[in-house]
């Protein structure tokens, strides 16, 4: 198995490049993709493992990174606790039962959601058969994911979210720690299906002041990236608002921590040298012209070159009106790069 | 006059609480404000002095904060460009002649605005004639104001404004080279007419990574903060993502950084301990309960306490369904304070 991203997360990748691999590397900016999207909803798509393999390939056959990333969603917990998860065409997720009380916390299943959630197992299953890169599984940070079912529809801000979580912080943590329990067995059964690494992503935890990010975000995440320790499997902490609080992310333990584009990866490094770093091209780059977009990706691994701990990834995810050609560039650039020495 | 926001910013306020004042202060979460609006459009209570001059008055005789803020808008530079400027309830600020081309850009008016700006002179020459505390005169950051220009309309991302940038860089700073120099002689036109202190808000420099602040956000901030100092004026530089920025921000030298929620205002001190800092309580505690709210509000004040150089404010604007009793309770919670000596 190609050993970079794994030797990355060790701290441990002597060779002369780090691993790449991309958020939202399979979707619909591949041709390939849209194709099937035509075809299937998006809640299909993930839940039909022979689909969801095929997605999680697409990228890897097209443009080689070092990893794949299981194609889910970090909202399939909130489907299994049925509260009417659909994807809208440009609204994005849309939650018909949102939260609106603490009694629609209470009512909130606590029982084992794994047989509901049995398609991304056997999703992994169908793709360690498959691959020769290591697989990367996921799942939402509690305070993101509890975002999503209280405001239902992505707006501009997590209002209804933030006034639920100072409003009423007690129910708010128990919605936390349903959430957390039910992430915990969920990445467990996703390492025991085959995954090589978990991702955690609490992107919108960015809505949170350092006070609120101590309370509310990293103590479910450093439940989380424990219990994926346990099994002795890496895990990455992602959330926009990572140049800020990547302090706190490195002190919760996780194996590597996923930066947003803020801040320049190495004054990160030189803050923080001893956890492995993921990161961290504006998404944006991938509209740049091919020699602009080149000279930023290799703007960023001549900061990071021969850094043992590094992983090249983008500050977010790909947006669905990138060229593939673009990506395709941006993983040659990576796999071509040899750190001087 | 009440000194101490004027104190502050030079580093010398050794009273023993700081100064308070609110971005978005006068507004709609305010009865009274609501009451005008009803008879007026948005723009057209910009536009009339004598509105604009009560509405400033509003928080100031409601709240006692010890600064007012000119009751305007960053979009008056845009709104004088003939852009077609409207606001609409609930999608906010909308351009009917968004930019599109280089074209677009290059038909901008470069003859001065002060003219079309006229109303905004005079409502700081009557306000001065009332108040006993200093007024802060303001306008956006260019990238900020660029980025309205070019969407057209709040939304998500800034992804037409970045693709420019990223794609046409040379003309995206012809535009803000353009709206700087508007910008610098619209503020110190403010000066002339009786600001006492001048704040640039550059609020969605976020979307930017450290290498684009450092090219498309900071250099037109330092130009106008440069200008505001040749007049012998203070000048705050405040964006969303300045936990991030604030070292850069600092060596721009403007008199103070306002700052976003997201870090710790002390450990922020604590990397740039020769400028005035102002913030950073999080908007949505407005939402809280009184105890609570008090709690989080000397808790920053506790952080900072004797700190001649801290200016206490949000770290953005006060929402529309902002309870008014809370902002009393929060200017009032700060003006009782005591630090320990």
């Amino acid at each position: 198995m190609n050993p970079l991203l794994l030797d990355a997360l060790k701290g441990k990748n002597f060779s002369n490049r780090p691993p790449v691999w991309l958020m939202r590397q399979a979707g619909r900016y591949m041709p390939e993709y849209r194709k099937i999207r035509e075809k299937y909803d998006f809640l299909e798509m993930c839940k039909t493992p022979e689909i969801a393999t095929e997605i999680t390939l697409q990228p890897i056959k097209a443009f080689g990174p070092d990893a794949a990333i299981v194609f889910s969603d970090i909202l399939v917990i909130p489907d299994a606790l049925d509260v009417g998860l659909r994807f809208e065409d440009g609204a994005g997720p849309v939650i018909e039962k949102a939260l609106k009380t603490d009694r629609d916390i209470e009512n909130l299943r606590t029982e084992s959601l794994l047989g509901k959630l049995d398609y991304v197992f056997q999703t992994i299953r169908l793709l360690k058969k498959e691959l020769k890169i290591p697989l990367i599984g996921f799942a939402g940070g509690p305070f993101t994911v509890a975002s999503y079912m209280i405001e239902g529809r992505t707006g501009k801000t997590l209002r209804n979210t933030k006034k639920w979580m100072i409003q009423n912080p007690d129910s708010f943590h128990k919605l936390l720690n349903l959430l957390t329990s039910h992430t915990i067995e969920y990445v467990e059964k996703q390492i025991d299906s085959g995954a090589d690494v978990i991702q955690i992503f609490d992107s919108w935890a960015n809505a949170l002041s350092d006070n609120h990010f101590r309370e509310f975000s990293l103590p479910y995440m450093k439940r989380i990236s424990d219990a994926v320790r346990k099994k002795n499997v890496p895990s990455i902490l992602f959330c926009k608002g990572s140049c800020v609080f990547a302090p706190l992310l490195a002190k919760a333990g996780p194996s590597g921590i996923g930066l947003d584009w803020n801040a320049g990866i190495a004054s990160v490094r030189s803050k923080l040298p001893n956890i492995t770093l993921q990161g961290n091209l504006d998404p944006d780059i991938l509209y740049a012209s091919p020699p602009v977009l080149q000279r930023e990706v290799k703007s960023i691994l001549d900061s990071m070159q021969n850094d043992p701990a590094y992983i090249f990834n983008l500050g977010h995810g790909i947006a669905p009106d990138v060229s593939p050609d673009a990506v395709k560039i941006l993983i040659d650039t990576v796999k071509q790069y040899s750190a001087s020495s």
